[in-house]
C-alpha cells in the first residue's frame, strides 16, 4: 500500500506511469468505491503487471437534473482500497485539469448511446465516451476494466475503442451483488430502509426472464413482459424501462436467436437503479454474490 | 525511395511502425499531392528520425453535395513523390477498414468546427478530426504535419489535440503559392483557364487587407471590406465568405488587438477555392511562393 503514487496533476500522472510496468491495466473509477469496484481492480492486479485507476466524479456524464453534486464522495476510504488491492498509481484530477477553459472536444458513439441508459440520460454516454478516450490516451492502457453492471457502457466503449483504433483489450468484470441479490452501486447509499428492501426486486425480475429463457422461451416481448410483471408486484418500484436486447447493438429483440442482455432501470423514490444478467456464448453472466 | 514501405491493411502499417525510429512524424494527406504536401514531408523529414504518411480520401469530410467522387486521384505518382521525399511508411488503407460495418464514432470539435468552412460544409470538421483522431492512434507520432492552407482545420485540430491529450506536436507549414500568387490545391485542377486566370484574387484580396494592417487598420469591419472589395472586381470570383477572426477561436473581430486570421472562401464556376493570410507574434505569415 505505501507503494502507490496518488497523481493530482497531468504531470505528476505521466511521471508515475513511466516507472510502471507492462502490460498496464486501467480501472476507471467515480470514486465512492465498493466491492464491485475491488473486483475490478483485483482483476487487473491478476492480469497485469502494473494497475492504475482513476477517481474523478466526471461531471460531463451527468445531465443538469441529476445527482453530480450529491454524488457520494469517499475520497480517503477510496485511496486506502485502492492502496490495499495493489494499485500502483491513482489519477485524482480536478475538474480545471480534465475540462479546461474553452474545452469543446467530444467523442460520441451514435447508435449504441441512444436507448436504453441513453433515452433517459441524454448526453450521457457522449460525457463517459470523453473521459475515457482522455483517461485511455493519458495512461495508454493494455487492458482497460469495466464492470458488467453498467452494460451500456461497455457496448459503448467497446465501439468506441474498434471504431477509434485504441490499442488496448477491454475487460468486463462480472457485477458483484449483495446477498439478497441487489447490485452493489454508489446509489443504493440513497436508498431508504424500506427502499432498500424492495430493491432486489430487479434481481427477482432479471431471475423470472432468465429462467423462462432457460425453459425455452425465446420470445423478447415475453421476457420484457414477465420482468415488467415482477416489478409491477412491488409497490416502490417504478420501471424506467425494460429490455431484452442484442449485447453488442442494444436493439430490442423480437426472437432471441442467440446472445441476449436483459436489462432495466427502475426508480425507488429519487433514486434511480440499474441492473441486468447477460446470456452469451451458452450462458448467463448473472454476477457473483458477496460472502 | 525504395526503402519505403507501402502499408495497405492496419497489421501492415503496425509492423511498419514498430521498426521506425523515434522521434515519428506524421504527414495525414488525401492523395494529389503538390509541392504544398511535399513541404510538409520534407519539414517532417527535416525534423524527425522517421516519417510517416497517409494517402486517404476520407468520405467522412465530404458532404453529400460535394466533390467525393471526382476527387483527384493520382495514387502512384504520389507514392512517387513520397519516396522522394524520403517517406518512411504510408498507409493507403481502403475506406472499408477506415470505417468497418457498424462504425458510429465519431470525435466532434464544437464551436472552431462551426463558421467558415464549417457553415458551408455541415459535418466537415466531424470527419477530419476522426479520421485524424483515427490515424493520431494508429501511428502515434510524435509530431503531426498541417498546412496553414487549412487554417480552421490547424485550428480544430489544435484544440482537439490539446482537449482530448494527444502526446504530441502540430506542426504548422508555411502555405504553398505559384508565382502569381494561388495557392497550392488539388482542387486547383477544375479550374478552367479563364478560372485560373482569375483565382490569383484571392491572393490579393488578402494582401490589400495585410497592407491595410500594417499602415495601422483594425477594424474587422473595413479589413472585411477591402478584402470583399478587391473579390468584387473580379466577374469570376463569388465570394462564400471573408473574414478577419481570432485565430484560435475563430470568432470575427471588431477590433484587431493582436493576431489575426484573414481568410476567404470563393467560388469559380463549381470549384471553390480557400486562402488565408496569418498575423501572429508580430509578423505575417502569408506563405512562400514557388521558384
Amino acid at each position: 500500500m505505501t507503494s502507490m503514487k496518488v497523481a493530482s496533476t497531468l504531470d505528476e500522472l505521466r511521471e508515475s506511469r513511466r516507472s510502471c510496468a507492462s502490460p498496464f491495466g486501467l480501472v476507471p473509477t467515480m470514486g465512492a468505491l465498493h466491492a464491485g469496484h475491488v473486483a475490478l481492480v483485483r482483476r487487473a492486479r491478476a492480469e497485469c503487471a502494473s494497475v492504475g485507476a482513476s477517481l474523478f466524479v466526471n461531471p460531463a456524464q451527468f445531465g443538469s437534473n441529476e445527482d453530480l453534486s450529491n454524488y457520494p464522495r469517499t475520497f480517503q476510504r477510496d485511496l486506502e482500497l485502492l492502496g490495499a488491492t495493489g494499485a500502483n498509481v491513482v489519477y485524482t484530477p480536478r475538474a480545471e485539469e480534465v475540462y479546461p477553459p474553452g474545452f469543446q472536444t467530444f467523442v460520441t458513439v451514435d447508435e449504441v448511446s441512444r436507448p436504453l441508459e441513453g433515452a433517459s440520460r441524454p448526453g450521457h454516454f457522449r460525457g463517459v465516451a470523453t473521459i475515457v478516450a482522455k483517461l485511455f490516451l493519458v495512461f495508454s492502457p493494455d487492458r482497460a476494466y469495466f464492470g458488467q453492471k453498467d452494460a451500456q457502457q461497455v457496448a459503448v466503449i467497446r465501439r468506441m475503442v474498434r471504431d477509434l483504433g485504441f490499442p488496448l483489450t477491454v475487460v468486463v468484470v462480472p457485477t458483484v451483488r449483495e446477498r439478497d441479490g441487489l447490485a452493489l452501486s454508489s446509489r443504493n447509499a440513497y436508498l431508504s430502509p424500506a427502499e432498500r428492501t424492495a430493491a432486489p426486486v430487479l434481481f427477482r425480475a432479471l431471475s423470472a426472464a432468465a429462467e423462462a429463457f432457460d425453459r425455452g422461451e425465446r420470445s423478447g416481448d415475453w421476457l420484457r413482459a414477465t420482468m415488467k410483471s415482477v416489478l409491477s408486484r412491488e409497490p416502490l418500484a417504478e420501471p424506467v424501462y425494460v429490455s431484452a436486447a442484442d449485447p453488442e447493438t442494444l436493439g430490442e429483440l423480437g426472437e432471441v436467436a442467440g446472445d441476449v442482455l436483459l436489462s432495466m432501470a427502475v426508480r425507488f423514490g429519487s433514486t434511480r437503479l440499474i441492473d441486468n444478467f447477460l446470456f452469451e456464448r451458452g450462458r448467463w453472466e448473472t454476477g457473483i454474490r458477496e460472502g
